[in-house]
């Protein structure tokens, strides 16, 4: 096992009925911003249980955080908090509003030009405390201290974090996403399932806790998935999703083990340049990554196979084969599409795909670093 | 699933050399009151190490607190932490002395007779902050806020806990772990490993994560275990006993789930009143316990057979008994005897083992409650 530090101070209130915490969390008379996406919280109720739990604030609201949210519209929040002179954040909605609301708790402290947080990576020494109502499984972001925000203008998509940028509380009602439109619960399955992969198909350092919390959280994937789609008021299906996905990603099963995240920054460049879902990019790359690295990521493969696929063959390449197909085959299944071609992007969109990632400093990806462009454009070019 | 809040602030840091990150940790000049046990820090370097990362601090020591520790030592550490006006206590050692450092967290903060924190559960509203080193994988007690004290005078032995005693920070060095004496490692096998059955063995709730981690850290267990024992300087498998043990009780796998603890409540009675270990305990009651209550754990028995011990059979009776028998064997295979009778006790010291519990209003005990003073009898009469 590798050496490591884990903290993670979110609390996490979870279940029917639990947008009523908000009342506790956040003291009478606070100076709160209340930030949203578009129109979802006023169709599944979630808004007029929020501001009902809010009365007791001295309330503002910013609506209309996108997907994939944008710094220009990020930057008109902050300037806003900083019109009322906010005292605490409140972000309801899924991982673009979430991470959204992260990036303006760093601008809202931040001296100088915030869009340095990104591309510079200056770090940030503080951000104004926030919690979130989340209501779409996916991202993880309600349990961590990470983000990723889009600059429309450069067609930038680019990701930050900091100890100062985990929620001081995060309400997580399954009921809230009984009315998701099957693509966002689709796209939430695969975010989830890829971020498990990204921190265990590397190579093995004997984390055997790690291994297990990984393909538990998979096995469970591949069992609620196809359940929670066929059946979206399955509360205890949507339950099982939503605490797979804070758990993909709030720091656990990373924690002691290499990572590897090529597939999500080759799959930010996508997103970025052609609009694809986050989810959706996964979904293409990460099979093509696996395929093309599968000799430096073999043992982890095989355990894969076995543990979270129940495959048997005496041969490791066919089991190998195997573990490819079943996931490609798994997100199929959920009717999010594998292939660029399905998306009408052929070969002649790679060059500059590539371009982007040597811009970003993208050249050295993966648990070994060893994702140069070359990989990446080898890996795309499985991809099409 | 059930609903539930899920909270833990503690920074664990990891790994060889981890030791050091105290120095960071705790401000320069802090008054800090360093606890410990008997002789084993100094054998094992641990002491000369802490020593070390303390330098910047103000430091005063406590050593001597016991296995199962006492009232009385404990309130003498309260007074001596008052006398050098300590701001910061530091528990170095396993869960008997970090119990007993958050008990004096709490005791120095306490207003009257601490006492009352223990036998009539008067809530703490704030305690001294705290950090630990730990160097015994066992009770989880280096990322939980709950303890277990002893009173001597009146053979007592009662849990406490409080949302205040979860500590700042936790140092787990496996490698601090080389020379613990193999009974110690065998316990704390067999006390991690009944601390995820006290959470998973109830009834299904369809709560797949939990399920799934519960299972994990049992496996990893039954791998790992005669492993670590056989070979006590093999790095990762202690690292992988230290994580499982810490994983098994810092909230994660009990959340959203019913919990028994009658066993542990059962075994708190036989060590208060004979002296055996606290693992001990629960390798004799956990077993009859299970036995006893098979019909109302039916189903999880049924999937514990299957999941953790691979177990095939039609016959779902078959499989309890089979299940039961593996878990049985386990602890007698780390050395750990499964019976009272083992250690010269007889069904004569029944009676006074239940007229405790019921002392102690423990009297409505499992995840149903139904685990009354004639089901602790008949449950202890199974474990002769």
């Amino acid at each position: 096992m590798l050496n490591f530090t884990f903290y993670n101070p979110t609390r996490i209130h979870f279940g029917k009925g639990q947008i009523a915490h908000i009342t506790e969390e956040i003291p009478k008379g606070t100076r709160v911003l209340m930030t949203y996406g578009g129109g979802s919280v006023h169709r599944n109720g979630v808004y007029d249980q929020v501001r009902a739990a809010l009365g007791h604030t001295k309330l503002t609201e910013f609506g209309g955080i996108e997907a994939n949210p944008r710094f220009e519209t990020l930057m008109r929040a902050t300037k806003k908090a900083r019109e009322v002179d906010a005292e605490f954040l409140l972000a309801v909605g899924g991982g673009s509003v979430i991470d959204g609301t992260k990036f303006i708790a760093a601008a809202c402290h931040f001296q100088g030009d915030a869009w340095d947080i990104l591309v510079n990576k200056v770090p940030i020494k503080s951000a104004m405390p926030f919690g979130t109502v989340l209501t779409l499984p996916a991202t993880g972001s309600e349990m961590n201290s990470g983000a990723v925000i889009t600059r429309t203008s450069t067609q930038e998509k680019l990701p930050f974090g900091s100890r100062y940028l985990y929620p001081q509380f995060s309400i997580l009602d399954p009921s809230t996403t009984f009315t998701l439109p099957p693509r966002q619960v689709a796209n939430g399955i695969v975010d989830a399932f890829v971020h498990v992969l990204e921190q265990y198909l590397t190579y093995p350092v004997q984390a055997p806790v790690q291994d297990r919390f990984a393909e538990g959280l998979l096995r469970t994937l591949i069992e609620i998935g196809p359940q929670t789609l066929a059946e979206p008021h399955d509360y205890n299906a949507r339950a099982g999703l939503m605490w797979v996905a804070t758990m993909a990603l709030n720091g656990l099963i990373g924690a002691g083990v290499p990572q590897d995240w090529s597939s999500h920054m080759i799959g930010h460049e996508i997103t970025a340049l052609h609009g694809l879902d986050h989810a959706q990019t996964l979904a293409i790359v990460l099979p093509a990554n696996l395929q093309y690295r599968r000799s430096a990521k073999h043992t982890k493969l095989v355990q894969y196979a076995r543990r979270v696929w129940d495959l048997e063959d005496e041969n490791e390449e066919a089991l190998i084969d195997g573990a490819i197909d079943h996931t490609r085959n798994f997100f199929t299944s959920l009717n999010v599409p594998t292939r660029l071609s399905d998306y009408g992007i052929g070969s002649d969109a790679i060059p500059e795909l590539v371009a982007r990632l040597e811009r970003h400093g993208m050249v050295k990806l993966g648990e070994k670093r060893d994702v140069n462009p070359k990989v990446s454009r080898d890996i795309l070019l499985l991809a099409v």
